[in-house]
């Protein structure tokens, strides 16, 4: 799916720049290779890059690893290593794509969110955590969830900012009724908000969030939430834009420097089949083009060539529909690179 | 809601058993009369009593409380307090209720899962919790995730219990490649599953779940998760059963004493106004029934009576589709008690 993003990358630049590309290993490949989920020669290379294009992080060969130095956590080592704290994660549906999802059309029909999820705080990076032995040999997992309030108001600030450019609705979602950090969450977010005097605040609770999301989703511009909770309602979203195979997404710092990734993380069981959807990754490229290079006509070229491709009736198997015509990945990037 | 739940009981058990009724205050009731969310002679009445129907926990006057003081957490302590551990969200779609659904009739029709969600442990009761200020003035706020190896043990007992009493299909969901909690959770259920070698016992992380609840909710029997999880999950699967109006729920220990309550809380903004929908309410009662008295027939006399009045047309504003009567809430009560 990379492959097919660069290509797509490439198409567009064209003659008009020069690109600079490394290639790095994470995740799976990183421990399998050199025994870390994220090597230091790979960070060294993403600190000096403009910006990241991620694949995905795939599984180490042997799995039996605790989760701080498990796969995923490289990707994690480097969102916080590099201060990518606001995790942008559009969610919209392509009108040709209406039928793919299991929602009904009049239901999701112009769908057009995006969820900002807080990436460099939560139960992902709390301590203390652990799995503890007590005296009786009886175990103990634990985590932490934790919130300072200047973490809470620079993505807060992040997602008034964005609510500014759409349609001035923010939506920030927690758990204030029962858990402290959230509680303190929603203080700093009102608090916030008085900055923002025309953009309209709600709040839910996540569980009727995500309840919402699937009964009455048209009613969203942005969300706001927490990192375990934006992980949570963000796949929970992917039926709304037909597919997780639609969803790119865009993490950002205090300066232009980015990470792009697909929402759908790693998929063993179809990787290099040629069967996946690479839409996703061509669709962070351009969010790459316009949040890390300024390049907003080049993101708007990518994003329209998805739309002419999807027109053209090109579907991998995740967005498959009768009389549209079934490709791979490859098929599926080519078909993009044409239509750029 | 409660009272047209407390007719149905009355109705179903006629002059066969004798109904020793308490009521009692909680959560923002209790608040406003005498200062506490869980007032001590709530908790001796509850205490005493064979099952515990419970209404929405309200909103305080003053919602100015933190977490650990407010409305909701009289539910909370209630619920650690008996112990009542094992929480059981059944989601079930009448066929009547088909096209109340938001999702397509092809992919909820038949839909038939519980989940089971712990109830006495995770961020809800972990210690250290609460909002600190540091040297700098600067707030920090934090949550304890916690599991010991016992309390997995017994919720994956009640899970493996239940799928063997049902289709034999166990999904364990946590997010155990993030979070050390989380992957003792799923080594627990893995030892467990071994005396369990009847059972299919499948493993999801949390945000795959919620994409896949939604794209093909029929895989599922029963899926059991922890308490913060499992409070989103099955709110996210209110659509599935064409309405959270329609989730009931039990929350069961290590006896038959049980409390039994709508997977829905408070609304402030429709109670008292006659229009909620108390067919959560009514099918916990069934599950009251069945659970705590043995009494399978007289559960499923509700049950049926239930899918009768849906039969003949009876809908609150919810669940309403043209075509459909709208009725309020003691009237589809009082439709209840005369099918039953
Ligand atoms: C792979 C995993 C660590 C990651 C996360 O939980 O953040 C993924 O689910 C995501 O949403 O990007
Ligand atoms: C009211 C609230 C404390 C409660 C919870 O989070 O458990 C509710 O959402 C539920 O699902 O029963």
């Amino acid at each position: 799916m990379t492959a097919e993003a660069v290509k797509a990358l490439r198409a567009v630049i064209g003659n008009e720049f020069s690109l600079d590309l490394q290639e790095a290993v994470i995740g799976g490949e990183g421990l399998d290779t050199v025994g870390d989920a994220l090597p230091p020669e790979t960070l060294a290379v993403a600190r000096q890059a403009d910006a990241i294009l991620l694949g995905g992080t795939g599984v180490p060969e042997d799995e039996k690893r605790p989760p701080s130095e498990g796969a995923g956590y490289g990707l994690l080592k480097l969102r916080k290593a590099l201060s990518l704290y606001a995790n942008f994660r559009p969610v919209k549906l392509f009108p040709e794509l209406l039928d793919a999802s299991t929602l009904k059309p009049d239901v999701v029909g112009g769908v057009d969110m995006v969820i900002l999820r807080e990436l460099n705080g939560d139960l992902y990076f709390g301590q203390p955590r652990g799995i503890e032995t007590d005296a009786e040999g009886r175990r103990v997992g634990f985590n932490t969830m934790r919130y300072t309030d200047a973490e809470i108001e620079r993505i807060a600030h992040a997602g008034f900012q964005a609510a500014r450019r759409r349609r001035k609705k923010l939506c920030s979602v927690d758990k204030a009724n029962v858990l402290e950090t959230m509680a303190l969450w929603r203080e700093v977010v009102i608090e916030v908000s008085k900055q923002y005097p025309d953009v309209e605040l709600s709040h839910l609770y996540i569980d009727a969030a995500s309840m919402v999301l699937i009964r009455n989703p048209r009613q969203f511009d942005v969300i706001v939430t927490g990192n375990v909770f934006g992980d949570i309602l963000s796949d929970a979203a992917a039926m709304l834009a037909g597919s997780i195979g639609m969803l790119p997404s865009a993490s950002l710092g205090s300066d232009n420097k980015g990470l792009y990734e697909p929402v759908h993380g790693t998929a063993p069981d179809i990787a290099g089949k040629n069967i996946a959807n690479p839409l996703a990754a061509i669709l962070s490229v351009a969010m790459m083009l316009r949040y890390s290079f300024g390049l907003e006509n080049h993101a708007a070229r990518v994003e329209e060539a998805v739309g002419s491709v999807l027109r053209d009736g090109y579907r991998t198997g995740d967005i498959m529909q009768p009389g549209s015509r079934l490709v791979g990945t490859r098929e599926m990037g080519d078909a993009v690179v044409e239509a750029v």
